[in-house]
């Protein structure tokens, strides 16, 4: 059995998601955000890593996953992007987290079974594989959805899993979109 | 007397320096760069990240200055810089100090007289106003000259100090750079 948390850092909004490994099945722990809007950089940092560590220190996790940002917008979002990652990247290492990186594509194929799905199928396979039954906010989703493509990805999790809950759902979609 | 501690911060290399201010009167404690080029990025960020912990535990500076990105290159070196600087003002806010921010130009400004000089005016300037005897690191020299920087700008010190060390030279050679 181990603890994962995935995080989804932002600016203004940074979500994570805690979930529960054990053999072949995952368990909703906690998930929620972190809001940066109404300060100033670093205090945006100081209640990102704050955040973060709290959280951390509260779970205790042993593994750690963040979506990888590839295609980053233009330099100023980028910078901005890059300094709340680097806040919550460092409350992880600094709490010895090994972290995890993956692209969207990845997680995205991790978690629906199809790397172009839109956020709106991600969402709902989060709630599937984790038994939710109200709607997580989109970046606790996202930070979740991370988590659960650690869990697959980590170990001898088979797809087995992610097949069942997605009962053709994602497949059948997956066949017509992108290529419109 | 106040120490201020000056950080440039990189995903290679990170600068940082700590000076003295008491009255009118600037003084060289500790400089010196964080090495991070060898290794993966949420490794970097636990180096940077420590780095600055470790110094101002030892130091115990009450202020800080970070130089500010402006125009950042491609979104890729700026989520990269992002990183670097989150994980460092992270290290900073995390142990309670407040960071100012200044542009590269009023950094200039404050250590040269001159708002456009280039690394070497400042690099030699810092050296004349902390009486240094050899040329710090590049990375160094501009964390220092952060901080010089905000001990120009916080309290009531005046620009006598810098006006003095400076001997006109800079101000003999703003007239005609820049026009070229």
């Amino acid at each position: 059995m181990s603890l994962i948390i995935g995080i989804d850092p932002g600016s203004r909004l940074t979500g994570y998601g805690i979930i529960e490994k054990d053999g072949q099945k995952l368990k909703f722990v906690d998930a929620g955000t972190i809001r940066t809007e109404t300060t100033e950089m670093p205090e945006r940092l100081k209640r990102i890593f704050a955040g973060i560590d709290r959280i951390v220190k509260f779970h205790g996790p042993t593994e750690a996953a963040v979506e990888q940002v590839f295609m980053a917008q233009n330099p100023d979002s980028a910078l901005k992007l890059g300094q709340a990652r680097g806040a919550a990247i460092a409350a992880l290492v600094n709490l010895d987290l090994q972290v995890a990186e993956y692209t969207a594509r990845q997680i995205k194929q991790s978690v629906v079974g199809y790397g172009a799905a839109d956020k709106e199928q991600v969402q709902m396979m989060v709630m599937k594989l984790l038994n939710l039954s109200i709607h997580p906010q989109a970046d606790a989703a996202d930070a979740l959805a991370a988590a659960i493509c650690h869990a697959h990805a980590s170990g001898s999790m088979s797809k087995l899993a992610v097949l069942n809950a997605l009962g053709g759902m994602a497949r059948g979609r997956s066949r017509n979109s992108r290529r419109r």
